[in-house]
């Protein structure tokens, strides 16, 4: 069969967005369902674009051919920019604006209200991105990124600088379409977690640096557990069968889903039916697959957990990045990394692999996937250094923009803190300033605060969950998540992007973010593992 | 990684088309220059939106999950819909209009010339057809082939009587929009195959079915070779993986292409760097799997040898379905199926499945994958019945075009046919009218005769390569296969749609189509695999 040489229509209805036909208003309350039918209509179809965008992104880092990289990134950036210019046609401005009185009519939190609420607020930041920028930053996007695939095996910095360069100015233009702001980086952190800004973030930063300090030293400085069970030989497609078990169990619905493997770890919604994590497998090493199977499956749960209502709205996925990451990181590391969770898997574990684990006693185990250790790269760190990582790229990044580092010098200055903040010397860039894909891809700032974010809310919503199901724990140990599950998507996932991130936090945890519930859970989860005295606490709030 | 908050740019650059900015003709060629600037970079535009449509087509039958499908259905519709809006932008027209003299200059075989020729002839199609049409159509074709895939194992054929009433009216109201015409099929197969008529073909079938038959009856009335060798048990893995090595003989390029499991296996491409094949495997039967792949790889070949100065304009690609369906067959059959082929390649095959094939001789091999039989279904027919299966199917739409035949006395009309041109009856509706879903896709009329101007060029395009190369039999019986590749590429690939299908012949093999190379091949290679006396031969052209 061939379908390569397609002669009539497509394979479903898709209809129009019509000018809307309700010229006479006979009713206004009419006129109004009117709008509102059309506004959805345009905002469907915008979303059509960009679910087809995210499968052409899936396909690219699971499937494609090499062959296949040059037209599938022009192609991208070709639906990128027709759901911009969808987006940000005057249209749709006016459809808000004759909506207004509408929406003021409606409850707050009703899906309408929040719908007109969050297409007005990405309406307002489209149209401050010419589609002349939108082009030249997808263009430095691409080609930085595909010189990053070769710069960082090659150890090969020199030929990032113009790229990164470009990247800053790029960035800072960026900013600059959102002015006044107080700090430059203010824009691009409020892209990824609204409400929030650069000075938020730092003082929320100094507060938890302060805290952690002693648990990092406290565990990383005496001579830490061994981690040797964890090498070996570990087939491919048994530690795929593990993981995909293990994420069944969590409630993950793999109808609406599917994992595959890639080089780096991803989770993809293209329609609340269809909601995909990707892992990688290191027969060598146990741990990889299963810990990123958990990581995507938390990103999944949460976009699968969205009400059906939302689908295909703006309101349609999880609420920020920050929020999202608390979720992966709940599944992978206070859930999967945690007691109860291995009382009940590590007999199948053994099971799945008896003669690599039939030494190897459950206290070995537990310890070897929790062991503390200062190291070179972000993605292998424990949880306890992980934002140690992270604090450091968020303040090279503002200086990069901020103009007091300058690009060429950034080999030099990530050495400095790498020593200053771990303790250690990468040997060079390549597991040094080379390391992240993400100020490679054309964006520096905004991109690194939501992972520690994400480890802060993770403890906190966890602590919010079980004071309401003090069973949670007893049922993790049963191999049971159905509480836990159907408590998240409650409080957090059914409500897609309805909340405001801070907002969603307090519905959800009766609190604003808190870095207490997370330093009490690694000061208790440490504590024990590591037979610690009580760690010195400084004044969380 | 989450990837799920994308807060900016896509990933490459996509120039937006931009309006004409020559205002005043300083210097008129310069100006043709800028207009044909700005028409390819349209053109690439829909390109780019099919391309993606395609990449979500190719998904939907390989990786999807069940709860992706109907979103998946509206995602696909909205790229076409969008594709379609693009190409009948009334700018592409004035383009066109304003570059006729400038084509005019052009030698008609530069790829300019073409370029506008191809284009203009896409453009007034695509123009005749409202959207609201194509809107209509995109809608009863999902519903349709959704209701099939029900209905068909069901053996349901009631239930999709409306589907197939609403299909044929459809299909007039296509052909409507091309009146007048001298048959109401005529604007359907001029889709398909440029040039070609209802008449023409019927003429041709006449033709063609006054010679099969005294072939048919003196191979399949005797009692046939055993094809029980192909049965037994073949795994997956190593079906696929003989398939893969074959069809890298042929030529395809696998860092351009790749091959995955699906259930009815098709071709896809997304760029000259990605074109895509698919295949099904049966571990109880040797074949299906290995003919598929080569039949695919057939399609890939050509698309992958299209010209590089073509890629992401209207010339692209291949020029009709019928040479489309040449290149798949000659692959699959005239190459595939053939003596030389099999004397490299059996004794490779042997070495991967030692114990099915130990006991079974060269020539039992080669006779039951040649061997002809009357059968109920087209897509298992062997080489010598299968185009009675398309004429039959001929038949029956223009009968349904036609009004001369009721959807509802379909199943009676099939099961007549079958008797009257094959000799047999299916017990049911599932292996009779039901079994095909180009009608339950929403058209009925210019798909099917295709695969019968595939089967004749096949023999034609081969015979006029070994004309030329007389080596190439001997090269196929050493596994070498670039001879004839190469010619391949030279006389058809290259060109893409540069030249209308009838045209493209002539150059290539000397000839207008021709039945007459077709019957040799077959009196040839089944004369002496049924050692059969001369077939008596009727008055081929």
């Amino acid at each position: 069969m061939n379908t390569l040489g397609k002669t009539r229509a497509g394979s479903s209805a898709a209809a129009k967005p019509r000018a809307t036909t309700a010229k006479t208003p006979r009713n206004n309350r009419q006129s109004a369902e009117a709008k509102l039918a059309e506004l959805k209509c345009r905002l469907l179809e915008i979303d059509d674009l960009v679910a087809a965008g995210a499968v052409l992104g899936w396909d690219h880092a699971t499937y494609m051919p090499k062959g296949g990289a040059s037209a599938r990134a022009r192609q991208g950036a070709t639906l990128s920019r027709l759901a911009h210019e969808k987006l940000t046609d005057p249209a749709v401005g006016k459809l808000l604006d004759g909506l207004t009185s509408y929406a003021s009519g409606l409850p707050h939190d009703s899906d309408d209200a929040s719908l007109l609420r969050i297409a007005r607020r990405d309406f307002e930041k489209a149209i401050k991105l010419p589609t002349d920028y939108v082009a030249r930053a997808s263009a430095l996007g691409s080609a930085s990124y595909d010189a990053w695939t070769r710069a960082r095996p090659a150890n090969d910095f020199a030929s990032m600088v113009p790229f990164l360069e470009k990247a800053v100015e790029l960035s800072r233009e960026y900013a600059d379409f959102f002015a006044p702001y107080q700090h430059v980086a203010d824009p691009l952190i409020d892209a990824a977690e609204e409400g929030m800004t650069t000075a938020s973030i730092r003082s929320l930063f100094a507060e938890l640096r302060h805290e952690l300090h002693p648990i990092v030293r406290a565990t990383s400085d005496q001579p830490g557990p061994s981690d040797d069970c964890l090498r070996g030989s570990f087939g491919e497609q048994a530690q795929l069968d593990f993981s995909l078990s293990v994420i069944k169990s969590f409630g993950y619905d793999i109808d609406r889903g599917r994992i595959d493997k890639t080089h780096h770890p991803f989770c993809s919604k293209f329609s609340a039916g269809d909601v995909r994590i990707t892992t990688r497998v290191d027969e060598k090493h146990f741990g990889d697959a299963l810990f990123s199977a958990m990581h995507e499956c938390g990103h999944a749960l949460y976009e699968q957990g969205v009400a059906a209502a939302l689908e295909g709205t703006p309101l349609g996925s999880g609420t920020s990045a920050g929020v999202h990451e608390s979720q992966s990181r709940l599944w992978e590391n206070v859930v999967g990394r945690s007691r109860p969770f291995w009382e009940q898997f590590y007999p199948v574990l053994r099971d799945t692999f008896p003669h690599q684990f039939r030494q190897t006693a459950f206290e070995t185990f537990y310890r070897a996937i929790n062991k503390v250790q200062r190291s070179l790269i972000r993605t292998d760190a424990d949880e306890v250094t992980y934002n140690l990582h992270i604090m450091m790229r968020f303040d090279l990044e503002l200086d990069l923009l901020e103009g007091l580092l300058r690009v060429k010098d950034l080999p030099e200055a990530w050495r400095a803190r790498m020593q200053a903040d771990l303790g250690l010397l990468p040997a060079d860039d390549r597991d040094g300033c080379l390391q992240d894909v993400h100020w490679y891809g054309g964006t520096v700032g905004g991109g690194f605060q939501s992972y520690t974010i994400g480890n802060i809310l993770s403890a906190q919503v966890f602590d919010a969950a079980t004071k309401t199901h003090a069973d949670i724990p007893r049922e993790i140990a049963k191999g049971e998540f159905g509480t836990l599950h159907r408590w998240l998507r409650e409080q957090l996932y059914q409500h897609g992007r309805k909340f405001q991130p801070n907002d969603l936090v307090v519905r959800a945890t009766g609190a604003p973010m808190s870095t207490k519930p997370y330093l009490d859970y690694l000061r208790v989860k440490y504590g024990e593992l590591y037979r610690l005295p009580a760690i010195e606490s400084g004044h969380t709030p």
